[in-house]
C-alpha cells in the first residue's frame, strides 16, 4: 500500500466504489469509508444538498439514493495528492441522468470527505467551445429571424402571451447568475427587479463601499472579471458590470417591476405572481418561483421611542447614502458590523462627528491576515499559478462538509489573534467588544450561522482604536430625542444624523410578505446550520437551511448569497428546474423536518 | 547537428543571435540566417512595422535599429518543434526599454524568418493579474474619491480643463480596441464617434448582417467572447457586446459628437480638432491624433447619369436597411463583393425581386471550405485543443512576412479550386465572373492588397447559380431612368430598389476631408502591399502603408481594420504613443518613401 502513488490510491479507491455500486453492495461500498466520515453531495444523487455523516446516514443514502441513480465511470481527474497523511483528487462520474464531478479525501485508504456534484444533465449540455452554435443557418431561408428580431420577439411576448418557466423576484447577483445559467439552459425565465436598471441594488449602497472579498472569489459564471480588474472592487464598478453582464447574457430582466404578491395554485401546479411593470399590473404564470431577495430578508428597523420627534436625518444603513454634506455634524450610528463601520469611517473622513454604539460583540479581522490566512489557498494569484481554478476553488470550498469545518476554522482564528494581537488589544482598550465566534470558529462560520456578526477591517478599526471614531459600548438605545439620542447607560448624545446599521429580518420575512405567513411557516427558517450557536438553534441539519434546493413549499426556491455563493450555488438551482422542465424524474431524498419557522 | 531536438536548436540559435548582438556584431548576426531570409519587426526594434527582406536589408536593420536598441535576453518559449524541414519555435527578448516576443523559422539551422514584437514598456507594464491594483487604498483618506467619483471627474474634466494625450477619430471596434489599450496603459484619451452608442456603426448595417469570420478570430483584448457564443455573430450582438466594452472598459467615449476639422498646429506640436458633441462646437488639443475612420474611407457612391430622376429607393450599401418591406418589389444591386451578395440573399429571402449586377470578378470561398483550409489551423477549436491561443496564433499569423504570403496561399485556394470544382462550375455556367486573385492567391492577398473583392459564401452563391438571384455580368451601368436602371450592355431592368454595393474610397480620403488634401498626399495611400496587382500598385513595400505606424505627418496614426486587426495591432499604436508620452526615445527606422497619394 505504502508504496502506491497518491494518484494510483484514489483511482484504486474510486475503482472500488465503482464496482461496490454496480453490484449494489451498500455494505462494501460504506466499508470504503473511515469511521468518521462524510458524504456530500449536491444535487447528483439525491436531488437535494445533503451530506450524509457517518456510517449510519452514508448507507441509507448509498442504498435509497445513489445505487437507485445508477452510477457509473469514476474516474480521477488530474493527479491526486498527499499532504498531512490526507490523500486527495478530485473525479468525475455519471448518473443515469446527469455527469458530475467531485472530490475524495483518504486516510489511511479509506475515505474521510467525498463530495460528488451534478455537472450537467445528460442530453442538455450547454453549447459551448466545441458544441458552440453556429450562429447562422448556411444556405437562404425565406422568413428567418436575426438574432436581434428573435430577441425582439421574445421580449414582446415572454410574460405577455407566453409564460416563463421560471420567474426570479429580486436581480442581485443571485438572480442574474441564477438567471444566466438557465439562459444556456433554454429555460424561458424573467427576472424581476423593482430598482430600474440591474446594479441597482449596489449602486443605491453608502458610496464609500467597496467589496470587501476579493476578485478572485467574486467571477460570475460565463464571464470572468477581467485580469486587469482590482483586488477589491467598488460597488458602482460591480454594479455596471452587472448590468452589461445582464444585457450580454441577453437575461429577461425587467426592471422598475415590483412583485406584489405570489400565491401556489395547487391544481394548475403554476404560481399565480401578481407584479408591477413601469407602474402597469400583471399577472405571471410560471411553474417555478425562486426567491433570490437578497442574502437576508428586509431592512431590521427597530422601533425606538421618540423617533419620529427626531429632527435630523434618520435612515437604516441601507437607505444611507454616504457622508457627503455631514461634514461638521454629529453622527451616530447603532451597530457595529461591516456597515456600521464603512458608514462611520467614511463619515469620519468627510470631517463629522461620529459616535458608534456597540451593542454585541463582533468579529473583526483585518484584511490583510483574512487573505492570507483564508483567501489565498483558494482565491488568489497565488492558487491561480498553483492551478487552483475557480471552479477547482469551488469544488474544494464545498468539500468539506459544515460539521468538519469548526475544527479546520478555529486554528485560522487562533493564529490571527496571535499574529494581530497588538492591534485586537488597543480595540479592546478603546471599548470595543470583540468575539471569534462563541466557540473561536471565526469568520466564515458566523456568516453561515447567522449571516453576519462581523467585519473586515480595512481601516475603520484603528480609528476606533485611537478614538477618532468614538465608541459606545456594551449599550442600547434607550429613546430618541428631537436632537439627541439616549442610550440605556444613561448616556445622552447630540446628534444630527442616527444611522441604524441594525441588519435585516430573516430571509423567509419575504415569503411571508409576497406569499402568506402559512407557506413562510411551512417552509421554514432559511440559512443556518442548527449549530446551537446564538441565532442559529439545533437541532444539527448538516445543510444550510432551504438554500438552493428543494423546500417544503412545492415549486418555491431560494437562491442567494454573496457573488461567490450565487456563483457556484446557481448551477445547482438551475439544473434541479431545467430537470423538472424537462420531466426527468427527481427523487428528492433526505429533505429534513422544519424545525423554526423563522 | 542531426541529433539536437527542435528546442536545442531554436535555443541555440538565440544563443548565437544574442551573443553577436551583444557583440555588436552585424556579420555574425547576418550569418545565422539563410539566404532567402526575412526579420519581421514590429516596434520593438524600428519603433515602426518593418521587414527587412534578404541579406542587405537585414545587415542594415541589425546595425541601425537592432543593435542601438540594447538587445538581451533571448529566450525560447516553450518547445520548439520540427516539420516540413522548418525548426520553429516562440521566443522572448528584451531591449533596454521593453520587452518583447517573437517566433522563428530555422532551415537547416538558419533562419528563414524571424519576428520580434514588442509587448510591454518596461516601467509601464499593464498592471494585472499578480501586479493588479489593490483598488481601495487600506486606512483612512479624508478627501478620498470613491471609484465613481474619480470616474465621473474625469468625464467632467477631460477635453473641457484638461486635454487628452490622444484623440481617436470613430468608435468601432478599431477605436474601441485602442482605446481600451491606452486606458489600461493610462495614456489620455477621449474616442470620438459620430453615433449616439458604441456599436451603432454595426446596428446601422443591414439587417442580415453576420460577421463571416468566426468567433476565435475576432476577440477583443482583455475581455474574449465568452465560449457559449456561436461561430457566427450577428450584426447586432456584436453592437451591445462593443457597447458594454466600452463602458466596463471605462473608456471615454463621445458619442454623437463628429469631427469637423482638424489641423496640426508645428508650434504647439498638438492638434486642433474642431467637434460638434451633441450639437455643442468644442475644441480638443491632443498631443496625437488616431485615424480609426473604418477600415476603408467613406463610401463610394458613384455618380450615375439621371439618378436623381430615380422613382424608388436608391442608397448605397452602407445605408441600406435591410429587405422588410420589399417583398414583391424589384430590386437591382450593383456590385459582387459581400455587401452585394449578403443584400441580395436578404432581399430574395424577403420575396423580392432580385438582380446582381456583377462589373468585375469576385473572389468566391465556400465558408465551410474556407474555416477548414485556412482558420482552422490557427483560430477554432481544434487550434485551441492544440495549445494555440488567441495570442499565440496572432504571432504565429503575423510571423509569416507577407512577401512569403503568395507561395503560401496558392496552394491553398488551388485545394479550394479542386475541392468545390462543382461548386465553382455552376456559379460559372450562371454566369458569374470568378477570380482567385489576379495570381490565384486568394482572399487574404486579396484583401491586404485592394482591400476586398471578395464574399465568403452562407449561401446567396446557390441562388445566384441557379438562377433564383438574376445576374447581368460583364456589364456595369450606364443610366437611371424613373423606374428602371439601363445597363451598359442595352439591357434595362425595371427597378424599385437600386443598391450601389460599390464599396469604399480610400481611406486616406477622410485625411483630406478632415484635415487637408496637402496632409493626404504627404501621408500617401493607406493598405496595399505594392504588389503591382489591380488597385495595389508597386513599388514593393513590404508592409501595409502608413497602418499602425507613423506617417510622414508627425503626430498622425492610423488605426483599423477587422476585429482580428483591431484586437492585436492596437498593442502596437498603443505602445507607440505611450512611449512617446513618456518621452522614451522613439528612433523610427525604415519609414519609406511615399509612392501614392490615395
Amino acid at each position: 500500500m505504502d508504496e502506491k502513488t497518491p494518484t494510483q490510491q484514489v483511482t484504486e479507491w474510486l475503482d472500488a466504489l465503482g464496482t461496490a455500486l454496480s453490484n449494489r453492495d451498500t455494505g462494501a461500498a460504506a466499508e470504503l469509508f473511515g469511521e468518521d466520515c462524510y458524504w456530500r453531495d449536491l444535487v447528483s444523487f439525491t436531488w437535494n444538498i445533503y451530506t450524509a455523516e457517518g456510517h449510519d446516514s452514508l448507507r441509507e443514502m448509498i442504498e435509497q439514493a445513489v445505487i437507485p441513480s445508477g452510477p457509473s465511470g469514476w474516474q480521477i481527474e488530474g493527479e491526486a495528492n498527499l499532504s498531512n497523511g490526507v490523500t486527495e483528487g478530485f473525479l468525475r462520474f455519471e448518473t443515469r441522468v446527469a455527469r458530475g464531478c467531485g472530490h475524495v479525501r483518504l486516510i489511511k485508504g479509506r475515505a474521510w470527505t467525498l463530495l460528488t456534484t451534478m455537472t450537467e444533465l445528460k442530453g442538455h449540455e450547454e453549447r459551448k467551445g466545441p458544441t458552440r452554435e453556429k450562429g447562422v443557418e448556411y444556405g437562404v431561408h425565406p422568413g428567418r429571424k436575426t438574432w436581434l428580431e428573435q430577441r425582439q420577439k421574445e421580449d414582446a411576448e415572454l410574460g405577455v402571451t407566453v409564460q416563463p418557466y421560471v420567474v426570479i423576484i429580486g436581480g442581485g447577483q443571485g438572480g442574474i447568475a441564477l438567471g444566466a445559467r438557465l439562459r444556456q439552459l433554454n429555460v424561458p425565465t424573467i427576472i424581476i427587479e423593482k430598482n430600474e436598471r440591474a446594479g441597482d441594488s449596489w449602486r443605491k449602497r453608502y458610496k464609500s463601499l467597496y467589496l470587501h472579498d476579493p476578485v478572485w472569489y467574486d467571477h460570475l459564471p460565463y464571464i470572468p472579471f477581467p485580469e486587469h480588474w482590482p483586488v477589491f472592487c467598488s460597488k458602482d464598478k460591480i454594479a455596471d458590470w452587472l448590468e452589461m453582464y445582464t444585457k450580454v447574457m441577453e437575461l429577461n430582466y425587467w426592471g422598475s417591476t415590483e412583485c406584489k404578491r405570489a400565491q401556489y395554485d395547487e391544481t394548475n401546479r403554476e404560481w399565480i405572481v401578481e407584479v408591477v411593470r413601469d407602474g402597469e399590473p400583471l399577472t405571471l404564470r410560471p411553474r417555478h418561483l425562486v426567491l433570490a431577495t437578497g442574502s437576508l430578508g428586509m431592512p431590521d428597523m427597530p422601533s425606538v421611542t421618540g423617533m419620529e420627534t427626531f429632527a435630523g436625518d434618520l435612515h437604516h444603513s441601507s437607505m444611507h447614502p454616504g457622508p457627503d454634506g455631514y461634514a461638521g455634524k454629529r453622527a451616530v450610528v447603532i451597530g457595529s458590523n461591516t456597515s456600521a463601520h464603512d458608514i462611520c469611517a467614511a463619515l469620519w473622513e468627510e470631517g463629522a462627528d461620529v459616535t458608534m454604539v456597540q451593542r454585541s460583540s463582533t468579529l473583526v479581522a483585518r484584511t490583510d491576515t483574512l487573505m492570507d490566512l483564508t483567501f489565498r489557498g483558494l482565491y488568489s494569484e497565488a492558487a491561480l499559478q498553483a492551478g487552483i481554478t475557480t471552479d477547482r476553488a469551488d469544488l474544494l470550498f464545498v468539500s468539506l462538509p459544515y460539521k468538519t469545518l469548526p475544527a479546520i476554522q478555529k486554528p485560522i482564528y487562533d493564529e490571527m489573534q496571535r499574529r494581530d494581537a497588538e492591534f485586537y488589544a488597543r480595540l479592546e482598550k478603546a471599548g470595543f467588544q470583540l468575539d471569534f465566534g462563541e466557540d473561536g470558529t471565526g469568520l466564515l462560520l458566523k456568516g453561515l450561522r447567522r449571516g453576519g456578526g462581523f467585519y473586515i477591517d480595512v481601516g475603520a478599526s484603528e480609528l476606533i482604536a485611537d478614538g477618532r471614531i468614538k465608541l459606545k459600548s456594551r449599550t442600547g438605545v434607550e429613546r430618541i430625542r428631537e436632537r439627541s439620542i439616549v442610550l440605556e447607560d444613561g448616556s445622552e448624545l447630540p446628534a444630527d444624523l442616527i444611522v441604524f446599521a441594525t441588519g435585516y429580518l430573516p430571509m423567509n420575512s419575504w415569503v411571508t410578505r409576497l406569499i402568506s405567513k402559512e407557506v413562510a411557516d411551512k417552509v421554514g427558517k432559511c440559512w443556518g446550520l442548527g449549530s446551537g450557536t446564538r441565532y442559529d438553534p439545533g437541532p444539527w441539519e448538516g445543510e444550510l437551511r432551504n438554500m438552493w434546493k428543494p423546500t417544503h413549499q412545492e415549486a418555491l426556491w431560494f437562491q442567494g448569497g454573496n457573488l461567490h455563493l450565487a456563483r457556484h450555488f446557481s448551477l445547482f438551482v438551475a439544473l434541479q428546474l431545467k430537470a423538472r422542465m424537462e420531466s426527468i424524474p427527481t427523487p428528492v431524498y433526505g429533505i429534513g423536518p422544519v424545525h423554526h419557522t423563522s
